[in-house]
């Protein structure tokens, strides 16, 4: 069954898609740009005949729109397969080319970090894990504790994928630089939803994801700051610079460079139409006896609400929006069907109760108010049938 | 620019695409399986709401398509973002699981199992690359003389991407279970072209990639039989069974699916269209006077043309044909615009002089008698330009 913007009416059902931090819609524009290279125009970057200079000319176009976007050269950006490497590659890749052993990341990051930094516990690195305050934020303090002339990378996330917390990254990036340690943000949340700059934000490694900005899915980028040593993980033909070998994935290249200027032409109109239905969203919720709001008022970003309520099963209650055409998450997709506590959750100081009773709202620059209205309609009675 | 089967005639040049082996195009059909999961059906397959559920089905369905063409288990399907990290995790996923420090590969891989034999070395595994004689066959007794107990795995490619030179890898299998090493296989090249049953080849791992064989770029799929263990390359989420982390490619792992189908449903048909017309090329090439053919004229891939021509240079015969609308490769797309020999080329016994004088023609299912009659009026034309 498709649901879709456009599929109202009809046999479809109506649908109010929720769900935009766990994945979005590709934009029209997006596909646009990248269908040629389908069918058409599909040679492969490294051929030196004309189909594979017109393949390599659109790839570094891209390059060119997602450095745009964050300030940085094109030359600063290697494509990826999507956020996870990216992240993956920004700690593996930069630990074992420092020499020293630290590694500080914070409690709430996603587990692409996280389990990163386990695979790294196992080959003798020390992790530091920053705990975080009942909103979600990192204290400047508590990485000034940690931190040491040992530490390679520190990498906080510029905004948590299950609340929606912004944390300070400009002033952990100034204390990273003060141990020479390189600082590496997961933006996979933020990138045009929260203005970054590389260069003013003191950042070294930066991940994005195409898939959650409009773009496709199985395709990211990592921005790593000229200088920044790495070492590849995917070894091979040598693309992106000897950094990720594999023949250059065009369309998504091209898709997620489109994204990426779309979404960010339009960006602060759209966080501010994000952050008002948010906050409508958020006070209408409260209103819900037996509702609790998880993540800060302030500093949050745009398009997320995350509450929990008392007495249900957060499972059951994405499984009775959905039946009402209301797609939505509990913490994050890739631990949607867990019965597991959100580990952000439980860091942020919920129980194992509340965190398994809680639902996540992630709005896009296409939810309308009337998918808001939807959602505040079919809520209450959500939580009815739930608490039957 | 954009060239295409389709765009005869107007403005655009007629061409005709000879570097099917670097990339292919992707097919009406692939495409079309695609589309619906871009702006319609776009959900994450690890969300638990119903836009979730149906991504979920897609990737499922797409799992058995690739399945059914290797005669294994869907459960034995990881899919990737490619034949080069297919071949990096059939490896690196492998090694460090078995305790056993020897891997065994042939001189002639590509560049994923080679670069990745460097970096196994570096971490003190033993590598034993097997010679080539000069038609690019490995010999089933070498592989006997350096195999031993301490072997972790032999990973030697189906069919190679320079000279087409297809391997005896179901015997070469054989002597590796005989030491109870795991046989992986490069089917990046050789899948949907060669007749592969993973169970009667006795097959452990085996790579292959979407893009050659009319499915899209930055998709792959590696197969590993049930109960080979395995470390997963990328971490974070979880999704492929804890294999391969990352928000599922939907799309791209759909179009996989249905070119997997798609190609192995006119396989045999199309392999005969295309060894016909292979055999016409090298015929005819090899009346030109100073051309060699390079590989093997039995046991060769279906679609590969590899010569050598006297007093010109590879790359300058590539771009002249390129003007006149023959899209060929010199090697492989990965060396393309490389001044160094290729290592297969090397390995049979060119000279460096040879070897940079040579050009692939690579065939596809879409390829007609007029492409071929194109390139044969071509050819001539361009070494005479070559050669001024």
């Amino acid at each position: 069954m498709i649901y879709s913007r456009d599929a109202v009416g009809g046999e479809m059902p109506k649908s109010a898609y929720f769900d935009n931090s766990s994945t979005t819609a590709v934009a029209k524009e997006v596909l646009d740009e990248m269908l040629p290279f389908f069918t058409g125009d599909y040679g492969n970057p490294g051929s030196i005949h004309s189909m594979g200079d017109s393949a390599a000319k659109a790839v570094s176009a891209a390059r060119k729109r997602v450095a745009s976007a964050l300030n940085c050269k094109p030359s600063e950006i290697i494509f990826t397969s999507g956020g996870t490497e990216s992240d993956n590659l920004a700690l593996t890749g930069t630990v074992v080319r420092s020499g020293k052993k630290k590694v500080i990341t914070s409690a709430i990051e996603h587990s692409a970090i996280l389990e990163t930094c386990d695979l790294l516990k196992s080959y003798c690195y020390e992790i530091a894990l920053l705990p975080v305050d009942s909103n979600g934020f990192v204290n400047a303090d508590d990485l000034v504790d940690v931190i040491d002339d040992n530490t390679s990378v520190v990498s906080i996330m510029a905004a948590n994928n299950v609340i929606g917390t912004l944390q300070p990254i400009a002033e952990l990036a100034e204390i990273a630089h003060e141990h020479d340690a390189l600082f590496h943000t997961d933006a996979v949340q933020a990138f045009t939803k929260v203005n970054i700059d590389v260069v003013r934000d003191g950042i070294d490694l930066l991940s994005v994801s195409g898939h959650k900005i409009h773009g496709p899915k199985g395709v990211g980028a990592l921005y790593a700051k000229n200088g920044v040593k790495i070492s590849p993980m995917m070894l091979g033909g040598g693309q992106e610079h000897g950094l990720r070998s594999s023949t250059e994935n065009v369309p998504g290249i091209a898709g997620l460079g489109k994204a990426a200027e779309l979404t960010m032409s339009t960006m602060k109109d759209d966080v501010k139409s994000m952050s008002r239905m948010r906050d409508e969203v958020i006070g209408e919720v409260l209103k819900i006896q037996g509702s609790f709001l998880n993540g800060p008022m302030e500093n949050r970003l745009c398009n997320n609400a995350h509450f929990h309520f008392g007495g249900i099963k957060g499972m059951d209650l994405v499984l009775a929006l959905s039946n009402m055409g209301v797609m939505a998450s509990t913490a994050s997709a890739c631990s949607a069907g867990s019965t597991v506590p959100s580990h952000v959750l439980t860091a942020i100081g919920r129980s194992t109760e509340e965190a398994l009773s809680s639902v996540r709202i992630s709005l896009s620059r296409y939810t309308t108010q009337e998918d808001i209205d939807h959602f505040l309609i079919s809520l209450p009675l959500a939580l009815g049938s739930c608490r039957k």
